[in-house]
């Protein structure tokens, strides 16, 4: 409970929460990073490839995805901005941004892409915290 | 009325202004973007052309601006950042941020320019809700 | 004093202060910038060089480092973003975030690199304003 939560409140926690959510996934703490996401999660990430459901869905789904990178070293660091916020009538949380990945190789200049729009649905956990019970990533590129 | 609205409720507002005003732009719906500017606005979005006035002179000026992306499918992604707020003894509230425009074509990787920095004075419209009266973006190509 | 100071306004706070902050040192104003340190401040922002210590250390390092641009017209932002607050029990507070240095040429497009981590300890100074204590930038294309 926290009766005095202000909406700038939420705003700022959950920028807070991306950045730690996304650093998980950066430093490839895949299990880490599905711990943010609600136990019947859907995640979408890829157009094309079917949603993962589930943290134990998510992080399968991930470690398969990050093989690509096994002989192919890179840094990965994703940028959220632009957050717009909505709490609803239902207690969840609307939020909605703007995400670009960028991607460094050793000694490389980084590459920026894809452009996305993260559309998320957050929640409430067992201590209050936030995770992700919905996530669709649309990526730029596919239109 | 906001009797306690904190320099902290008008940062987050703030942010979450521009989120939504900028999808506006990036979805062109150019009209509801038009609408986050006051009725006298003034904006200069692109050094040597003549700012557009009044909120019927800026949806014109976007709609000639975005001629050019007829024959030229683009996704824009307008991403404002490092925002420096402050509040103005006349009520008005100014706003400095960094700017990039990441644009993106089909099946292609996005262009990141140019580099920019947005100089906004914000003011309260009849809802209490923010409006852009003034803005002049400087681009850093231009120097 | 700011008894009532909550985690989202600190939160705020340093995003206000990395706005600012460098901002200053976009605009070459260096030893502004170096009054954003604190006077025995360490700042190791390359990795190999030896980390600059004290504000008088600092403008040095950096009226050193910014020679290579004499000949060299450039106009650079730094973006900071996804931002982890953590305060810390002796009221310092950790602060890490991702940054990408946006450099710009004359009619040229942008250049985005390096891809950094940022890892900040802030204090407050005396008149309860935030400064940096200790900067490291870690490089994403080492490793």
């Amino acid at each position: 409970m926290a009766p005095t939560r202000t909406f700038t409140d939420l705003y700022v926690e959950v920028q807070q929460f991306y950045a730690r959510q996304m650093r998980q996934l950066d430093d490839r703490k895949l299990e880490a990073y599905a711990e943010t996401f609600t136990e019947d999660a859907e995640f979408g990430h890829t157009p094309g490839r079917e949603p993962a459901r589930t943290r134990a869905g998510i992080v399968a789904d991930l470690f398969e995805f990050h093989k690509k990178f096994e002989n192919d070293p890179v840094q990965r660091r994703h940028w959220f901005n632009m957050i717009d916020v909505e709490p609803q009538d239902d207690g969840s949380i609307r939020s909605t941004c703007y995400a670009l990945v960028v991607t460094t190789r050793p000694n490389g200049t980084p590459t920026i892409a894809p452009s996305c729009v993260v559309n998320d649905i957050l929640v409430r956990g067992a201590d209050d915290e936030l995770l992700t019970k919905y996530r669709r990533v649309d990526h730029d590129q596919l239109f």
